[in-house]
């Protein structure tokens, strides 16, 4: 590995405990010692966005992103400007919450299409509106490849590569990608992807992947040591990348979700601290 | 399209109709005229090879290929060598079942290791040993890239790109890639990958993309038209590069293997027609 990752940048996705409300999820961090949170935008709703705002502030928590935007296809043509209008509003909470960074997953196939051209598309379309409200905000588009096998349903970026070449077609101070290691670990072009993504990087999350797979494939994440993915190379390659953000530990696994909070954030912290060596 | 793809160039891959024992496939085929059968190892053992060798000439079916060598990795270092023993017994079956393209399925992460790198260079390996007697026999290794989701377990070739640079390294007589619907249709590059496979695709293996997954995700295969796949696009591009061979249809479904066989058959060739344009 190259160099080592201190706990002075873990950050737990809120989403890793995801039964938790903001308020909850934020006094989690600060009892565990984490000095970021990953929010999530339908948490942030129920809170009230000034109110999830002062929470992290008061608490000495930093903002590493917010979650999510995208899903420009979802709707097909037809709710395609309504896609780019709930992105405007997710950057403004962005703002507001104190982050730089603002999530993506794209969308899957439009509905009843299957054309993945069109689809690309709309997503570059959508992102190239949306730039110069993300940089009148100070809140870059981070684009995620999803694994492909949420291509049809979820995400059409498919692989960094692609995102990679998405992003350059913008600023890089409104539009980079988020390196996340469940959805990219397989791919044998990884680290030149990364390489060229320099500049780009705006988030880098993590988790591990466990087989079996789950019935609902969405859940199929573990905690950092409970999969198979090696840590060590996509870390180096990020960290020589230029990467000195936040780490974000988010995991979607049922199981998870069910133990106690304050367990799941003991093992968040002790398993960053083993992987990324910095105890 | 570019170009029609006839009725004459359909196989039916045995896995479609996976309760079938090999004689009743054969007789299956050559009842619903179609002219090739993709052949699988465990059914030809049970039958006995010249036995199954006799029936698929008796038929007048041509063998598009027979499924599967590879495994390079499944059983670690120590089962290494084991892996090509047993992967030559499969080049001499192909040879005497009158195939010459065996397709590889090359085998995930050794077990309980993590390297990604390890395992592929395992499988680099495994192939380049094989070569001389690929070449003696005139058959060829056709790697398969599968998707990504299959990574860990299955397969480290994730992606039609990978497989290519990978096929590259050896005599086109020897080794090549079998693109498959179902594993690469996500792959934003995958037109250009297609096209650098020129003179390397040794097979075509069709079914579509259906949604949900199921539990498991082996088995979400469907027949042509019932999932999210736009063939065109994929089969321009593998006509382009020049491949003029059998097209393999494959599912992997149990509702399709519970089906009666003759109604899958001729789901089989009109979904092919219709896709393919070959009525």
């Amino acid at each position: 590995m190259t160099g080592r990752i201190g706990l002075d940048r873990l950050s737990l996705n809120q989403a890793t405990v995801k039964h938790l409300g903001l308020a909850e999820a934020v006094t989690l961090c600060a009892r565990h010692d984490i000095p970021a949170i990953g929010l999530w935008r339908d948490r942030v709703a129920e809170t009230g966005l000034a109110t999830a705002a002062a929470a992290v502030r008061t608490a000495g928590l930093r903002v590493s992103s917010l979650c999510r935007g995208g899903f420009f296809t979802s709707g097909g043509a037809a709710g395609w400007r309504g896609a780019l209008a709930d992105n405007r509003s997710a950057l403004a909470e962005a703002a507001e919450l104190g982050t730089d960074t603002l999530v993506l997953v794209c969308g899957g196939l439009p509905p009843g299409r299957r054309d993945l051209g069109l689809a690309r598309r709309m997503v570059a379309d959508a992102i190239g509106e949306l730039v110069p409200e993300a940089q009148r905000l100070g809140v870059r588009l981070g684009i995620e490849a999803l694994h492909p096998m949420f291509c049809a349903d979820r995400c059409v970026i498919s692989s960094l590569g692609e995102a990679v070449d998405l992003a350059l077609r913008f600023p890089a101070d409104a539009v980079g990608v988020v390196v996340d290691t469940y959805h990219v670990w397989w791919d044998a072009r990884l680290a030149g992807e990364i390489a060229r993504a320099r500049g780009r990087i705006v988030g880098f999350q993590v988790c591990d992947w466990v087989l079996p797979l789950p019935a609902d494939t969405v859940l199929g994440r573990g905690h950092l040591g409970d999969g198979v993915i090696d840590f060590g190379p996509v870390t180096a390659a990020v960290s020589a990348a230029g990467y000195d953000g936040f780490v974000e530990v988010e995991i979607f696994n049922a199981g998870v979700w069910d133990a106690p909070p304050d367990r799941t954030a003991a093992t968040v912290r002790e398993r960053f601290a083993t992987v990324f060596g910095g105890a």
